[in-house]
């Protein structure tokens, strides 16, 4: 027996979680509070570019949209360092020469919004969702023209992002755990235009980074040969947001902390005091759905800062997941919803909680000698014990390992690496059979350390 | 200048807050969502006997109520344990013979209500807040009639409780942290009539206490003589609300775990059936204020689980403090709400925790012979060392150190407890010049740790 299914929010999750579910024969209406960004003009929508990798690249292929946004994804094999000093450094994300993928995340907005309409889902815009009534699954919206809507929902999805209805009107029911955190810090996105020839002005196939320690600057490359930079920083304090108010300021600040980038940023102030400055904030919520009747997916559900770069990815696995208990559980809706929520929300947690992690990686740690070495290692590690040994970026980016898992094994990996560094420098003491042989030890140790936990 | 101020909420702190605000000279309208409990039949409203302590006494005394209240209270000086094999045990909360008083919620509530018109304030019942718009201080009311009021406040308090409008209109804004959890346990009233001449049938002048493991029975008394109970339990598990769907199943229940308490319960099933199975919820948010235009306070701002005895007592001293404020900054708003701010938000997220902590005290710890001992021999190191040592519950019931302070000093007398009692027989030991030495080091190393500490 189909249902009839409204999906809160068409942004990614959500439009790509109607094209699933219409694909296994529900009746299926989006209803998105803004205009068809693929008509209307001046739209500008959410900006950080999206690195997708296995997750995201996971959920595609379930829509059969897997190839079409290969043609518009951009490989990013690993880190461009730029330092403080003007010297640079390259560290690469795999060991087995596996990449991010760059995309715009308004054309793959587009694109997946065009599919759902192709496979007979019904997008309604300018529908903005004021709130639930949650027992009896009846939406209220409030229309452009000042009028309300009413409509009684069989079954609800709220893909509606971070400040989501129907997340909201679940805060308001007895027994419902709820929070949401604001990180101190802001970002505001600035430009590096394509060259006098329509070249890149900077490696292509790179994520970019200038680690300053409390703040950074990133840039990711577009299909426009541009490059989108992301500044993160502060809001208060020594080198923050509040600092920078006059162009001299700006200018001064950007020509002591980004000397090799200014050069490249023709239009840095205009794009500093013109683009707003915003805020990042990890939401937490349990349960995640109500009965039969609804859940919550993606941001919706778990809201993250994004600096794992697995924002969109989480999100798209939440769909995989739920596809696949779909497959299993046919029509009880009662069982699905309850295992999406027992799988999914200890991983919503785990994904918070490696995103805000991973911020100091980016903007401290990765301009550190010992942790590039680290990096290296870890590598190497994965070459030698590859059934025994994942480093927890790979597993995160590359793998379809739990995020829950993965966070699992950090302190394990920690406590491994801090053993074979303490020994001195690594590739040299692996030509030595004494050190192979305790290395041995070492890894098997670390493998029984983590071996129990679920990996599937 | 004085200020036209608005309070939601008529419930003990907004009715409190409006007389200390009123006597500095402002005009005060205290918005109500429910009827006038004074007048209207079948008043339920919030039902956890109180325990007053210091901090609640003092907010009295600002209010010029202290003598009117102490003629309704109840002094309780002590916990009086009902184990499981029927017998009984005492302990007294404090070294000095104080009290924590059981006071009517109703009862208070009314007669603040009423203070506050004497002296000026104007209540509006039945007007529920639906929103805030906060930049502007707009408040939007439903009125019995459905019907909408707009009020433009100059100044605002919200306090209107743990699902305060203004608190959720606060968390609507960028970079407002907030969280809400609720415990696993719920709670349901039950009475202890009196006797048939009207006597009470339990000790009058104790916190009685059915300590169960994880769950428990409390009971304080009333002036009628009759006894309020209380049990809290979880919802769902071995022992658990959830368990007891019938009557014969509640009786059963009760005979086996309460076997004492029984007898004393005519109407148990009729009120375990009657009566709701309520919630508890413990509310963090950041900030408590905005700009000088607005602010939360009691239970708006840090909504915590009743097991200190702490939440009233807490919200009563936010008015103390922001009295205080009031005097030194005169009409400065913008530094009493910061300062309000600062010094209680700490405070505020340390009674939660407290509270919390507690639950694991009174429903298990309590009835084991260790944590007996140990609560005697605080007492007797209170007596020897006055200047040096104070137990952490007499810190929070019996004076006005910071909450802040109180906690940070549970680890080092968690320590200080385990060197002493590890010596075998305190009171035997104390007979001797040569223990007496070392507990002399005991307390100094104690005291040097916890010194610096604000204890003002």
């Amino acid at each position: 027996m189909s249902r009839q299914v409204s999906i809160l929010g068409a942004g990614l999750v959500g439009s790509l979680l109607s094209v699933i579910l219409k694909k296994k024969g529900h009746e299926v209406t989006l209803y998105e509070r803004r205009p068809d960004m693929r008509t209307a003009s001046g739209y500008a929508g959410r900006s950080i570019n999206l690195a997708m990798s296995a997750r995201g690249w996971k959920g595609l292929e379930l829509a059969g949209l897997r190839e079409d946004l290969e043609a518009i994804a951009i490989p990013m094999y690993g880190r461009q360092l730029h330092m403080p000093d003007g010297s640079q450094a390259y560290q690469s994300y795999s060991k087995n020469n596996e990449a991010i993928y760059s995309v715009s995340r308004g054309e793959l907005n587009k694109r997946l919004m065009t599919l759902a309409e192709q496979n007979g889902v019904s997008i309604k815009f300018e529908h903005k969702c004021s709130n639930v009534d949650v027992a009896n699954n009846k939406l209220n919206f409030s229309l452009p023209d000042g009028s309300t809507q009413a409509v009684q929902a069989d079954l609800l999805f709220g893909a509606d992002g971070a400040f989501s209805a129907l997340r909201q009107s679940y805060t308001h029911m007895d027994k419902v755990n709820c929070s949401q955190n604001y990180l101190e810090y802001g970002y505001k996105e600035l430009n590096i235009p394509a060259g006098k020839d329509g070249e890149m002005m900077m490696e292509k196939n790179a994520l970019h980074i200038w680690p300053r320690g409390n703040y950074m600057m990133i840039a990711l490359p577009n299909t426009d040969n541009t490059f989108t930079c992301t500044m993160f920083m502060p809001f208060e304090g020594p080198n923050s947001f509040e600092k920078l108010k006059t162009e001299a300021e700006v200018k001064a600040f950007f020509d002591e902390k980004f000397g090799d980038a200014v050069p490249l940023m023709p239009t840095l102030i205009e794009d500093f005091f013109t683009n707003p400055t915003s805020s990042l904030i990890t939401t937490h919520i349990m349960p995640w759905h109500y009965k039969d009747k609804s859940a919550l997916i993606g941001d919706a559900a778990h809201a993250i800062v994004p600096f794992y770069g697995q924002g969109m990815n989480a999100g798209f696995e939440d769909c995989t997941i739920l596809s696949g208990l779909m497959d299993v559980h046919g029509e009880d809706w009662t069982t699905i919803l309850n295992e999406y929520e027992r799988k999914r929300k200890p991983n919503g947690d785990a994904v918070a909680a490696l995103a805000l992690q991973n911020f100091v990686e980016m903007r401290d740690k990765v301009g550190d000698t010992a942790f590039l070495e680290r990096k290296k290692i870890e590598k190497e590690l994965g070459k030698r014990y590859p059934d025994q040994f994942v480093s927890v970026y790979e597993m995160v980016s590359f793998s379809h390992t739990p995020y829950n898992t993965a966070i699992q094994c950090i302190q394990a990996q920690d406590s491994l690496l801090h053993a074979i560094m303490k020994e001195g420098d690594f590739f040299k003491n692996v030509e030595d059979g004494r050190f192979t042989a305790k290395l041995d030890t070492y890894i098997t140790e670390y493998h029984n350390a983590v071996q129990q936990l679920d990996f599937a």
